[in-house]
């Protein structure tokens, strides 16, 4: 028998992985997954741009590892990148992390993450082998003397942070720990790889600086366009100093040669169409009732017992709960027709869990919601007066 | 300064990638890539189906990790995939090569390749810091006793190899010879990793069992849409024995999640289009005429000292010239108007090349490849006769 490499025959198996077919199922109301809802999708403009990209052939060549240049053209003014950075696209910001790690961590290597932290961050930095640590994740963002501890006793080589409507809490940090964080990256010599998923995704509040452009010249920035446009799409982008770009072009090349051309077009004439702003707007305002919705029935919970933070975006809420099995939790949930995520997923280290779940806003209407908690709210009562 | 992994930082650089930006000029033929022909790209159907995918808004969510069930379900059909295998859409063979190494080799672990070999497996192996051992390609395959030298004397984890229309010789391997290396690899536990972009796009002679089909338990095969439908949708498959299955899919699912769906949905509509098995057909048969083309103003070389194999399909003859430092050549037929590879790139270690030019056939019309070599020609006797 030929042996798959250790480390990775022994990966774990992800929760969300695992109950994917049943919450497919049409009698579960899943709050599981990170989608975004399928019937917000721009499919208007996608109907109008989809032809014009059979007639251009230069589009299903081989093409440049960066991308495709036009859509390269446009985000460069659109986000304004310094002339000292580039920008190349990648199969969504999943990949961006990926290269990332190949192109600066080796095993052993010390990484730094929010704790809880976005698990598909976690499995690369499990495959790759690396150390993690964790800092606390706050209302208003890490917890700068754990990090600034963390960066002085271990030679940490990278920390990865969420810092807009962060993946599970919600959390949007402060411009005070924006600024704290990039100093701190700076003086330890630390790579800040930001990850900006739904950074895009405010309904409320007013956007700060992201962390990155506090600290560019040691650091990565991650954006995405699956929550804006839509996910199967695969289309993300990596800014990075000059200096890293050439190997981690390399890198790419070595991944996938490029990211296919059809849907880095198909993006490119979706955010230049002229109602791509008001879908983000109509976007945010959905999301907005959604996230009201479930916080709302959130409210019906006792207050002693069950808390979470309130947010200004992304697609998540952080339902902190009396302590209990919340594996076990979730399972119960399931088989009463809801899908929710038990917060150990999270959790690099399953043993350092704090009692929570990860409830998603973003798929379902309003009434759906309600109905979901429904269905949730005796599975928390059962799971409370067990304890 | 932040550094970059010491093997990420000092990967080489591709002769191929550092000419684009010149081949891609209007006054260069170019000779060099392995690029299929755009006007062949199947338009017409790609113009009927395109629309199609605007209206399903499924296609433009997350999906499985796996890939489009339907496209899935299609090729286990086509392919005859036996009840012990799996398939994975991958972004292009390329990253099927990637996810295997992954999964089976760390760094320092023994990888067989043919020699001559595709230089994006080598760039690979050399990312996973494998060690590279090499076998020579005969005219049939590769040579036997070599091969189990190294499968007796090393422990080899995984043979590299492409039976079909091999990149860059062109090469078809026997039936003889597909026949032990399955022997060899089953007798000496070694993996098959079995890469077979070019093998549709036979234009003479009759297509041989894969080599994968003579040790299914111990091999994976890869295939890909890039050449006979078009490269930058970006859609290829992995298939493997079910017990490397779940590991794999995790390793996929870190680097990007899954594939991008509406370029999968395009595949799929497109070889089951009725005018599919044509548009296949009318491709072999043009590309039969540009090696016929290329062929015969080979013929024009004294062929005392300029030799190539003849091929059966692909895209590539592999012209043997005389001793010449092959680079410094190549270059200078950029000059002139003609972009070729030099030999030298296809070797991991380049002190081993053979004086050779690998030339393609594919991506320029019989009048053009006329053109190219009337150019090239004498660059190739200015270096025989400096030497």
């Amino acid at each position: 028998m030929i042996e798959l490499r250790p480390h990775v025959k022994d990966s774990k198996s992800s929760y969300i992985r695992e109950i994917l077919n049943v919450t497919q199922r049409d009698e579960v109301i899943s709050l599981a997954g990170g989608l975004p809802c399928p019937s917000l999708f721009p499919m208007q403009i996608i109907e109008e741009v989809m032809p014009s990209l059979a007639v251009d052939r230069s589009l299903f060549q081989y093409s440049s590892t960066a991308g495709y240049q036009p859509l390269l053209n446009e985000l460069r003014i659109r986000e304004q990148i310094p002339n000292t950075h580039q920008m190349l696209v990648t199969s969504g910001a999943q990949q961006g992390i990926d290269l990332c790690v190949r192109a600066f961590i080796g095993r052993g290597d010390k990484v730094v993450t929010e704790q809880p932290s976005y698990l598909g961050a976690l499995q690369i930095f499990s495959f790759a082998q690396a150390d993690i640590l964790t800092v606390k994740n706050e209302k208003d963002g890490p917890n700068l003397p754990q990090l600034e501890k963390h960066f002085l006793n271990n030679k940490v080589k990278l920390f990865y942070a969420v810092p807009d409507f962060h993946n599970p809490t919600g959390c949007c940090w402060s411009l005070h720990k924006r600024k704290e964080v990039a100093r701190l990256c700076q003086r330890h010599n630390v790579l800040l790889l930001e990850d900006a998923p739904y950074r895009n995704l405010r309904f409320s509040g007013e956007a700060l600086p992201t962390v990155s452009s506090q600290c560019p010249e040691i650091s990565i920035m991650l954006r995405s366009f699956s929550k804006v446009v839509a996910p199967a799409m695969r289309v993300g982008t990596l800014t990075a100093p000059k200096y890293w770009m050439l190997a981690i072009t390399k890198l790419k090349q070595a991944a996938d040669l490029h990211t296919n051309s059809p849907m880095q077009k198909l993006c490119l004439e979706i955010i230049r169409h002229p109602e791509f702003d008001a879908h983000v707007e109509k976007l945010n305002r959905e999301y907005k009732h959604r996230y009201l919705a479930l916080a709302d029935e959130l409210s019906f919970l006792p207050k002693s017992e069950y808390s979470f933070q309130s947010v200004e975006g992304g697609m998540f809420i952080w339902l902190k709960i009396p302590p209990c099995n919340t594996l076990s939790l979730a399972k119960s949930a399931l088989s009463n027709g809801v899908a929710i995520v038990p917060g150990c997923e999270f959790y690099a280290n399953s043993q350092n869990a704090k009692s929570a779940l990860r409830l998603n806003f973003s798929n379902n209407e309003p009434h759906k919601i309600k109905q979901a908690l429904n269905r949730l709210r005796p599975v928390l009562e059962l799971y409370r007066t067990a304890n």
